[in-house]
């Protein structure tokens, strides 16, 4: 395990990273990874998630080819790479039409599942491009009826080094007691 | 600073505090809280979030009140006390319609403040009733066209502890190359 696992210094440094090693990934480490998914609330803790794990390289292989096709150049190397991941994460919402609100039952399990693999030493990326081809995707993962996916979490040994995220200043994106007003000190 | 700030601890400690005294917050720990939100990842690292800051009691009462016309039983303390919380964050979002994915750029930052602010020993949920009422509490946060709300969390002093979250075995929503296929030994 890397470094420390302060929750500030984990989320400062949980950068996106594309670039993933196709050696495995221990079943110990995606545990953890897991139990910490589930750790986070739901609407009305209704916990309607799944997560389907994907190591099948056919199965991520024949999902590569609409991500690709969703092609996007600023992420290139992910793009090539996508399905080489040792290990996918797709989290899924049980569910049909999407509201505002949908993500708020799904993204926090994501997000601490980020968290998780950045303080095991993976690398990991929010990705949801694949949603461009929603139903062939979908099908080439054999999601069913009534659920969706919202994020495929590509995981692995990363190539390049974890590292501070780079973030303008908080005064331009913080507001306080009306939109646009200064937090003093902020 | 409560016990430790370990990202594991902290996931799994991190419940929904709706209990709140309405002490006041000093702003160095909401500072260190909206950092943790801008650290997140974005969509293409877009960044169009805004976090508007509430600590008018004017405003929080006129939104409490659509909130508690969308009354859920199971959350009656924090329906009551909702506008008492000494700091709102409202985490709002550039642009309109919301697709499947469109909370994969803001639930994210939403998740990393609701663990600093476990970290930092304060209280907060989660919460999107708001939005049953949404063009009514919008308007009286003064949220501007092309930007819409997500999620409020209420942020104060917990009045009860902390603690372990609850959740069922991990094997009931973790499937591997399949849907419904267990994942052996998880």
């Amino acid at each position: 395990m890397p470094e420390g696992t302060d929750v500030f210094e984990v989320i400062h440094t949980t950068r996106a990273m594309r670039r993933l090693k196709p050696d495995p990934v221990p079943d110990e480490l995606i545990r953890n990874i897991l139990l910490a998914g589930q750790a986070a609330a739901s609407g009305g803790n209704t916990q309607r998630w799944r997560f389907l794990v994907l190591k099948d390289p056919e199965i991520k292989k024949k999902v590569q080819v609409y991500y690709k096709k969703a092609f996007d150049e600023t992420n290139e190397y992910l793009t090539d790479h996508y399905h080489e991941a040792p290990v996918w994460i797709v989290a899924c919402l049980e569910g049909a039409s999407p509201t505002r609100s949908a993500g708020s039952s799904i993204y926090p399990a994501v997000q601490n599942m980020l968290l998780a693999a950045r303080a095991l030493g993976l690398g990991a990326t929010l990705t949801t491009r694949h949603l461009t081809y929603e139903k062939e995707t979908e099908a080439a993962m054999g999601i069913p009826p009534g659920f969706h996916s919202y994020a495929i979490l590509p995981i692995g040994y990363p190539m390049g080094r974890f590292g501070p995220v780079a973030r303008g200043p908080l005064a331009d994106v913080v507001y306080l007691d009306g939109w646009g007003k200064p937090y003093p000190g902020i």
